[in-house]
């Protein structure tokens, strides 16, 4: 691992590359004329610093970049130096003149620029050999990849140092293996980004609408699975070979600005259905569709949690439907059915059994349901009351799987003055009890966030479904 | 909501709709002249059910749909029909006559077409102020949007009325304001799709890089924002007019095989920035970056339970991170300190704190750091041997938001055979305890998954650190 880089430029760009140095514990030091420059890092590494903390628990402080004075400075001591300067050549190669005559002929030199050649950039370099692309994605904190790209006169060992240093980093290096302008990545970006101009210029679609047809639709498949491996699972199950017999006539339909298409020979569709199986040939297409439906099924909860895009369409569904439903009467031969659902993927941890705490999520949307029951819904919580957890006791009697179903039966302990006792079982779909939890609840306003007492229609609501269960109760578990 | 629809097609588009109409209570009655129809159709509802009992806990069983012998069987009493036949105007226009001989003429007639244009396709109806095209993505009875489009001679309320209906089954309907050739997200696509095969058949890419340029880039963004709110983020505080005067000069470069591009004239950048304004003006740049990233976290963390796509290369970082750090000296003077991290976004409930379920999912992430120390680890469970909990009891004390910090101490309270008693308590970052847990895990064979010994370097290990902490445990909290 490298101990000492250097960053010239210190925009969104730079700014990320020193964010993501930072965590990994290398010391920076950035150089940018832009008076604006140190405040505008500033905002990026704090943004940085929410992100990382909350996304890893074994994250560092970022220490923030030294300011250099001069690019010859900044770069004098570095292994590693980072040119994030605007996208012009000339710009770009006057920088590396000053790297060169200041840096170690060992350093390696990695542009972040989005396109240009590296081939044009090194072409006036004294030590050519040791420049690469190395094109980051902002936020270049999060997002892991970064494609690399040598010119005619970089050094394959410079290539191979650059990936190494970029996996260590937590970055995904993709290693381009044909110069081209634009790379891989761009290109597709940029091919998007002109259709959706057409679509704007000729008022077919406003941008908002171009963002609604991304964010809802192929978006969601494309953070897990590209272009060719979703036309493979589309496929079917003649996989990508039929899915290029099916859609290959569209290619001569204008359905894009983009009219000069690749001819698609049957040399073509071959090297393209092999490339495909080399990628995804050990699964099978039935597969592929369940671990994308794993993938979306967790972004579409983590979206719902968010409030945001297609999350937002699955809680108005979900509202709507419950709105619809009718509670099921209360009597003491059924306990009350409170949750129902299968388990998903991502709920499993490396015991191979659902994690401890998605019980608790069970046990807590079980709650929920026993909170609309007795009438502490929605509308409620808006009102500004609640009830709080205060204490909570889980018992572990059997594990499961993900993808398999369980139930939570519930039962109203006692409900008196600001306190509620719940009693939940979980259940496997063959009735085997797989936990407990008791819980004691208190009531609590919301703007004091103090204990308080429930209103009395919920309090009677509650006490009469405790009531109905009273008689049944099996005191040994519900102790 | 409707009662009845039909859908002609039994693919994979039209299993999608199946399903989702299915699991909004819909009876669908479908035709498809293919024997094996029934098979697809029965494994599109297999993965559909699957999902959506992972997906949400309203679910109810997906009913299959009733098997018609022709077009007119299938939708005598529909009061929508789907069809989802194959991309030729002359079979769907065929089809159409079959619909308008047998079916109530205020039957809405939706056509899946990926990109033909509505126009076309009701040429030759008796009725066609009723058809239009409502185009889903797959996997339908996922992903929220569908495009609605109406052609020269679609009523206006026939899209209105479809509109309510792809509402009120969770979707996301994205009115197309006019009519061209493959709508707004396939005229994307299929830019894309072409940009591609370019880079395939010039042997810049394989399918798998071009594959991870996606997934662990761009795609991941456009899972929750689109091109133009992704750019208008990238344009800094000076937003989209700022984004299009650094970047536009780039239309004219060789940066995708799509040349042809509109003239970036003041007018249309006007346009542009002010519809981005409409969208998104009430979020400044900086808020959009905390949403983003806060969605960006949350996917990362699910794909990294998922072991799938960019949540490998954040595995993969974490586990050399940790590999490389020492573990702190363990000293009655200092407590065990086994977890510090900030709370996701994602972790919130609607009481405007951290849900119940995450304090379990922090002490079980505290219980996974004591496994490292007494060394039950990654190693020791790929041996199969595990620990499980068995017991928990949780006390809250105080309730914590989102976006702070938290940490945990831990202390071993009892090592004894099979027995391993833990005590974690979580506090805040000004000290305050917001929670205890007191935990029994027992030890597993994870063959038999059953009780058994652990090896006594773990079990040593484990009672040299209770004794260092027997003489400073305060009872209190720990009984």
């Amino acid at each position: 691992m490298i101990e000492r880089a250097a960053i010239i430029g210190g925009g969104v760009i730079g700014g990320g590359w020193a964010a993501r140095l930072a965590a990994n514990g290398v010391a920076v030091a950035l150089y940018d004329p832009d008076p604006k420059a140190p405040r505008k890092v500033a905002e990026v590494l704090q943004n940085a610093e929410l992100a990382l903390s909350k996304l890893t628990t074994m994250h560092v402080p970022l220490s923030s970049p030294v300011f250099a004075g001069s690019v010859g400075e900044a770069v004098a001591d570095a292994e590693l130096i980072v040119e994030a300067a605007p996208e012009r050549p000339d710009i770009k190669q006057k920088i590396y003149a000053e790297i060169e005559a200041a840096a170690s002929s060992q350093a390696l030199i990695a542009s972040s620029t989005s396109g240009i050649r590296p081939s044009l950039l090194q072409e006036k370099m004294r030590h050519p050999q040791r420049l690469l692309v190395a094109h980051p994605f902002n936020p270049v904190y999060l997002l892991p990849l970064v494609e690399l790209v040598g010119g005619n006169k970089t050094a394959p060992q410079t290539v191979e140092r650059a990936a190494a240093i970029y996996k260590r980093l937590g970055m995904h290096p993709l290693l381009v293996k044909k110069e081209i302008d634009a790379f891989i990545a761009d290109r597709l970006l940029e091919a998007v980004w002109r259709e959706a101009l057409w679509l704007v210029h000729d008022g077919v679609a406003t941008t908002q609408d171009i963002d609604d047809a991304i964010r809802m639709g192929f978006g969601l498949r494309w953070a897990q699975m590209g272009l060719f491996d979703t036309y493979r699972i589309a496929g079917g199950e003649g996989g990508m070979k039929h899915f290029l017999q099916q859609f290959g006539p569209c290619l001569k339909w204008p359905w894009t600005k983009l009219t000069e298409v690749p001819e698609l020979t049957d040399a073509f569709a071959e090297t393209i259905a092999a490339q495909s199986d080399a990628q995804s040939g050990n699964y099978s297409v039935r597969e592929l569709e369940r671990i994308r439906d794993d993938n979306l099924i967790a972004f579409l909860q983590v979206l719902k949690a968010n409030r945001w895009g297609a999350g937002i369409s699955l809680a108005n569904w979900e509202a709507e439907s419950r709105a619809g439903q009718k509670p099921p009467p209360i009597s003491a031969a059924a306990p009350l059915l409170t949750l129902s659902r299968r388990i998903p993927a991502h709920w499993a941890d490396y015991n191979g059994h659902m994690n401890e705490s998605r019980y608790l999520e069970c046990f807590s949307e079980a709650t929920d349901a026993v909170m609309e029951l007795i009438g502490a819904d929605q509308a409620y919580v808006a009102a500004g009351n609640s009830y709080f957890t205060a204490d909570t006791r889980l018992r572990h009697i059997n594990e499961i799987a993900a993808g398999k179903v369980l139930r939570v039966e519930s039962r109203i302990l006692l409900a008196e003055g600001k306190k509620l006792r719940l009693f939940h079982e979980m259940k496997s779909d063959n009735g085997e009890t797989l936990a407990t939890g008791e819980h004691l609840l208190i009531h609590v306003n919301l703007q004091t966030r103090r204990a308080s007492l429930p209103s009395e229609k919920v309090l009677s609501a509650a006490q009469n479904i405790a009531a109905v269960f009273a008689d049944s109760a099996s005191g040994a578990d519900a102790g």
